[in-house]
């Protein structure tokens, strides 16, 4: 083996196409280091990364891209796939603020033909690419790399059942089988891939390639290839994507480049059917501290890269994640009736220790969040207290079924949704913009927003009260801000907002976390001399019609603030000042939200200062409705 | 055979119990024919309730309704059900205001355990229903009737996917095969259907009791049960639910009581896995012009029972589904980028004509709307114009779809957003409320409505131009108002509207086919001395603000008129004004969308009545702002 590493001599996967198996594996080896060197300072996701570079090497190695097109599902395993396509370079900026993004993006390189970030889109995608090929009379590759978790979500599913249908040329699907998404999966898929893994040794290289070099002539006989089918059925016991029309190979090892490599190249020539290609590997692989870690270092911040030791931050505050899972847990503890439910997030969540504390009242139930939002409606719907704990962005997943199944019929399904508002270094694809519209907008629906983590508590506890429609809850990413949380918290009065600090001038009316940029924009606005009133709206439905009205009637100036979307809490409380007439005969009225872009990702204080939701743009705002002052810039202290 | 109709002694299934099967298979007879002769009267969904009569007095005779929770996936097979549980008294008030619902629905009765109307949402809510038994230590019997076309759906995976783990106990899901959704069925898991069913006779009622019995006795020894269940595989091949953790048992004659009824007694008494029954049935059975039309009856309107002859109303105007079926095909003979997508709805969407003049460039992806989107958006990201067209209300089920592989990406997918607003006898669960908030939200999407048909033409001309970004276009249920339609209409200039009508005193600001009433509102003012300015917004986002601002600034009193819900173009509106200071000297503004409620199916007239959104409210509401007249009686003509 040369000592001269040999990444240095690839810019770009057609550097590799050369490559010996001999050097495939010590590029491998290298890229491994390289990420991890990169994530020990940066911080992302390792783990996943880890698993695939054996696989991203030989799936550059073996086909053409990004004339071939390359697809990573979910795209946080892509650092390896990204150093080896024209982005070594900046591979220290992963997830910071203008640097390269922590997943797979369209704007970044002609390598990533589809960005990604939610999971089990790929197929999806990679049949388009197929269909579009199809129709151009391409002869361009597609494959897709989907994760074994990502395989539990029915679009997965979805897309398989339409593979065969939707293009007539080649596409292959790699199946990456690690046998964990973030948390251990769930589900039948997860215990049947289980045994086709379990069922022996990986099929060596050579049976692959015969079994490979069988697909190739073509038609079988009918009879024939049944019998072929069920036959491999014993072997391999892929019959359940044999079922939907793929042709199945595997499970192979997919750290080990001497099976990766031709069973991808037999792969890629395959034309008359598409090819699911079952790789077996190994979360964290080649990091021990990762490998040894119950989470495999799934995702990780800035670390010693010998001792894996992990930079936590150190925080006065417990984080509103594990606010929910605590005083979920404490309000279970005196209601039998209260389970909780999430969609293959239970540390992401704080049901964690929700699942310690009543393990037979936890349901994970994959990555499946329109089953996962059914299923708490009939828990429902035959008198349980079902909360159900997802994401404000992978609630999109579940809409149709918040709308048809929960609000429709009234049912009280409690909806914790975790990560509303921005998120940092995740990024546009994570950023909990749009709940606030699309829950506010459902007749019924009770839809509350936590100012900080005693509030949380507050509204946990408001939403096990409401028993006869659907309610929600929302809060931020990130740590609280510090305040005391009762043992025992009291509900709220629905649709009932609080005024917490009182003004004359101008009305400041928050909804969630922003709550104290709100108080310190007041404090700005009072040395200029501006008296300020705050309002906490607690409520974005239903409205506190009365403080709202009021507010308008006692105030020159109101200015709504929320960290969500238009067409939210700002929108509603506009819609019934205008019905009530109150804006009849004027009102200086602002309302403060989301920036209409999609913003990419950053330190959170540089994206609210882009969105124009800090203290300074509030209190500006106050100002120039008034016509005080000019600019923002007269107001930063 | 007694000449007394059965069905007169039976009012709840109660009543079936002690029938014998002889009496069992009268029953399912008269229970057919009162059946037609209802349908006859209301219209509705005709062919999938004949499928379905045999099973649904076996499935009442089996299981202890309603103690034991029946849920019918998608609803509209439930007239035979309703008959049978205390509502034939008033099933020919089926689909009529005030009358019974064409879908279940749990306000209705307790033999409607949980309402539908979309598809594949059976087996998430069952496995609710069995997982609160478990929790509360009950007994009921909990079963989901599915059909194979719900089975497309990547909803109904998940939940089959998740069943072995929510539930220790029973749950009995029974595939009800009859090789047809709406429109034939597509995909891997139809054709894999299509195996079984064809795979040769039936199993005999006596080898299924064999074969059922032995799934009793447990645990098989590991090896056993592998054997068996391949060597059944060979047999039925039902590895497929196997594989997920279900015993697969069929497939069997849906038609035959002497195979129904024991085989689910068998299923309802398994415990200790869940049970997939498949049932093969004939949509219309039994009705002679039903079984021989293309669509089977899926959806009928007032008929003739001798000659099946259906009074098909007369227009002067062509239905909107039908002006953007053929819009697209003028388009696309110019354009060979342009491709259609459709989830299952090719005659519902127009696309059965695209279709027939473009078969390679149309994809029918099944009931799969996530993947439908995310295929798109492949399409798109390769080079294509993928026009997706998908209800307003199935929409929702692709929602993150949009904003993550459509929206962040701002990929040039074109959503044809058809029954846009309310649509009448199908009520609530169809009716496409929320699509302007919900899209109308997303950064960097073009969303527009259609005020009449020549306006859809026009906008689909100009989501066909618009390549850097997606676009949206809504359109309602029903018939255009007549205008003339351009040989070659002109695309649109984006974000701008058009005042149809100039006044003083009023301004109406419509979006979408309000237009019309917005026109009669005008009138109705003049007649009350009232000079009104009526705008057509024609695009949600970006927003005309230039005219909107016109408007605001020379009118004394604005009103938005929207067939939506509240959140959006009237809240997009209101957030414009208030961020350029329109309001702050005072302005007498109204939005007007769909109340704030989910409104029961009547007749379109009596519904728009019921949400202010007719003519005279409009006027009513200026007036009233203005300070004029009293109530809306005053302008009631």
């Amino acid at each position: 083996m040369p000592d001269t590493p040999l990444l240095d001599t690839v810019t770009f996967p057609a550097d590799t196409r050369g490559f010996d198996a001999g050097q495939l594996r010590q590029l491998a080896d290298e890229v491994r280091a390289e990420t991890i060197d990169a994530v020990s300072v940066t911080g992302g996701h390792l783990g996943s990364a880890l698993g695939v570079v054996e696989l991203t090497v030989a799936l550059h190695h073996v086909f053409e891209t990004p004339d071939d097109i390359l697809i990573w599902d979910v795209g946080h395993q892509c650092y390896p796939h990204k150093i080896l396509t024209g982005r070594r370079d900046r591979i220290r900026t992963l997830r910071q603020g203008g640097g390269l993004s922590g997943f797979t993006k369209r704007s970044e390189s002609e390598y990533d033909p589809f960005g990604a970030a939610h999971a089990s889109t790929s197929i999806s995608a990679a049949l388009g690419f197929a269909a579009a090929r199809d129709q151009k009379g391409g002869s361009n590759r597609v494959v897709a790399v989907i994760g074994d978790g990502s395989m539990s979500a029915g679009m997965a599913y979805e897309a398989m059942n339409n593979a065969v249908e939707a293009t007539s040329g080649q596409l292959t699907v790699v199946l990456n089988d690690n046998d964990m998404s973030i948390a251990p999966p769930v589900g039948g898929m997860s215990a049947y891939l289980a045994k086709l893994v379990s069922g022996g040794t990986y099929r060596s290289f050579r049976r692959l390639g015969r079994s490979m070099a069988q697909h190739l002539p073509r038609p079988f006989r009918d009879a024939a290839k049944k019998a072929e089918e069920y036959a491999r059925g014993m072997v391999t016991g892929g019959t359940f994507f044999e079922e939907l029309g793929f042709y199945y190979v595997g499970p192979i090892d997919g750290h080990d480049m001497e099976a990766l490599v031709p069973v991808l190249k037999n792969a890629a020539a395959i034309t008359d059917r598409p090819v699911l290609v079952h790789v077996v590997t190994q979360k964290g692989k080649g990091y021990a501290p990762a490998e040894n870690s119950a989470d495999k270092y799934h995702g990780v911040v800035k670390f010693d890269v010998v001792s894996g030791k992990q930079a936590k931050a150190i925080s006065n505050a417990p984080s509103y994640t594990k606010v929910f899972g605590t005083e979920l847990i404490k309000r279970a503890q005196h209601d039998p009736s209260i389970v909780a439910i999430t969609a293959a997030m239970p540390g992401g969540t704080g049901l964690d220790l929700f699942g310690q504390a009543f393990p037979e009242r936890t349901y994970d139930v994959g990555i499946a969040e329109q089953h996962a939002v059914t299923f708490a409606a009939g828990l429902a719907a035959d008198g349980m207290k079902p909360f159900c704990a997802i994401y404000s962005t992978f609630l999109q997943r579940g809409y149709d079924q918040v709308v048809h199944d929960v609000a429709i019929q009234g049912l009280p399904v409690r909806f914790a949704m975790d990560r509303a508002g921005l998120v940092g270094a995740d990024g546009a694809t994570h950023a909990g913009s749009f709940d606030i519209g699309f829950m506010g907008t459902l007749p019924g629906m009770v839809l509350m927003a936590a100012a900080d983590e005693a509030e949380l508590a507050a509204m946990i506890a408001t939403a096990c009260e409401i028993d006869d429609r659907p309610s929600a809850f929302r809060y931020p990413r990130g740590d609280g801000v510090g305040v005391e949380i009762p043992e025992r918290a009291a509900p709220l009065e629905i649709g009932r907002g609080r005024i917490v600090r009182e003004g004359t001038s101008v009305a400041i009316l928050s909804l969630g976390t922003r709550l104290q940029e709100s108080l310190k924009a007041a404090d700005l606005l009072s040395a200029r001399g501006v008296s300020a009133t705050v309002a906490d709206a607690r409520f974005a439905k239903p409205l506190d019609a009365e403080m709202i009205l009021r507010l308008a009637r006692e105030h020159e100036c109101l200015i709504t603030v929320e960290e969500g979307a238009m067409g939210g809490f700002g929108a509603f409380v506009l819609q019934l000042l205008a019905e009530k007439g109150a804006l009849d005969a004027g009102l200086k009225v602002r309302t403060l939200h989301l920036p209409d872009v999609f913003q990419d990702h950053d330190k959170p204080e540089a994206m609210y200062a882009a969105a124009g939701l800090n203290a300074d743009h509030i209190a500006a705002t106050a100002l120039t409705a008034l016509g005080i002052g000019a600019a923002r810039g007269a107001v930063r202290a």
